[in-house]
């Protein structure tokens, strides 16, 4: 019996995509008197708690994921993804 | 003169807060056929170009994003961020 996997997966805009939320950000920030940043792009984390039948091969479970990924949690025209199991 | 650094910030709801937007993403996965997954949580990812100035001091500027993240990036009431330096 091995311990329950966790896999985060990391969202983000493809570069070149435009990212009119994270430009918000940045305003904000330089409006708060945050001088030192020069771009912000923001993104999705999603943190998933694999059950026993995924935890045993961490390989086959970053591939799930990656599955999961395709199919639903990225939309992989204008997003790139990361899995890491953690 | 150094690289300019890059800060990313991770921001998720506290454990005990509840997550309807990860619980719609388990429930969908289960609808599309991915058993696996017991538990869900969806949250933010900020990445954040710093600026030459905030770049000198890796330290420096991880206490900087921490004083952005408390002002206004994350809603510390519900919220747990993390700042990682890349």
């Amino acid at each position: 019996m091995t311990a329950p996997l966790k896999a985060r997966v990391t969202i983000m805009l493809k570069d070149g995509v435009l990212d009119p939320q994270g430009e918000a950000i940045r305003h904000a920030l330089g409006g708060l008197g945050f001088a030192g940043v020069s771009g912000v792009r923001q993104g999705k984390v999603i943190e998933l708690d694999l059950a026993p039948e995924l935890s045993g091969d961490a390989e086959a479970a970053k591939a799930e994921v990656a599955r999961m990924c395709e199919g639903l949690l990225a939309n992989t025209v204008i997003e790139k993804y990361a899995v890491e199991i953690l």
